[in-house]
């Protein structure tokens, strides 16, 4: 149990006790769950999110724009975009970030059916989504760089940088405030 | 003591009997730099930042591109903005926001001033540095019209507004995110 993320020591024993006092078949419903989590769980086989079919329910849909794909550390930030009720199109989950540190390279993470989607024709738009992070900015620089040596006259584009909404200038980070500056945008009411 | 902000009535209580515990001497001093406080340091007759001199040093100095005017909000704003050492040229500090809820107008901060700058010419950018809130849209949105209004060419900007650097994607805010997809920006290498 306490290999669990944010789960110690303490937290483990606490979680043991509780199910040990609980009904058997209760206990054993939970460890089911479990099995079939890895079983009945899928990737999808189009953007590497998760889904228990073998295309996922937003890649198979003929109401997204196909044309679009917006490029994703992980699972989570899917969900994070479709909560925001934006369109941005299919995504392309790649399952981490180049991150030397840890090493990760490109051949670990989803690139290269990414580049291989886009060589299948049809994408106008490539939506870099990942962490503002360096380990983000050098993935997406891969990326870039590796579209741009396929030739690819795709469209590509990053989220917007920036002061976030709701914010006052004294307490937005230094580093923050520096680029939103000089990445200022035209206002035009 | 308790009027200051941050200061409640313990803390209020914990100030003064520490004052109480002084030399006279010190305490006299104390007392004194809050008299000096009010009559030496004035406001920039130019840009309205915090000054011991009718032009501050900013507005002053000639190593500064006085053709970029940095609108902010306080005083607190131009310090951060220089601390990140990105050249914003001079400053013109509003002395607050439009914010109808506690009944501050146009005409309750620096705007007037403002207009009369640009209109004195010499002006080639306005960047708009203000708050990412309602209030801050709604200044913005005012000062720009105000400047349609007169005629000017001047050109308007505003400061990026996105995902802050070094942010995970999951843990953006839904706004932020959403608006930071909708105003994504071209991918240049």
């Amino acid at each position: 149990m306490s290999s669990l993320p944010g789960v110690g020591r303490r937290t483990a024993l606490r979680l043991v006790l509780n199910l040990l006092r609980r009904p058997d078949a209760e206990v054993h419903a939970f460890a089911d769950a479990f099995t079939r989590l890895k079983s009945e769980i899928v990737y999808c086989r189009e953007c590497h999110n998760i889904s228990d079919t073998e295309i996922c329910p937003i890649c198979g849909s003929p109401r997204r724009d196909h044309t679009t794909i917006c490029v994703v550390e992980n699972v989570q930030d899917v969900m994070s975009i479709e909560n925001t009720g934006q369109r941005a199109g299919v995504y392309h989950v790649l399952g981490g970030v180049i991150s030397p540190m840890d090493g990760i390279g490109p051949k670990d993470i989803e690139i290269d059916s990414l580049i291989e989607r886009v060589a299948k024709g049809g994408i106008d738009e490539i939506i870099l989504a990942l962490p503002t992070t360096m380990e983000g900015d050098t993935t997406n620089f891969y990326i870039y760089r590796r579209l741009q040596n396929m030739g690819s006259e795709v469209k590509i584009t990053q989220i917007a940088r920036g002061v976030a909404v709701g914010n006052q200038i004294e307490y937005t980070d230094e580093i923050t405030l520096g680029r939103s500056i000089v990445n200022r945008t035209d206002f035009n009411g």
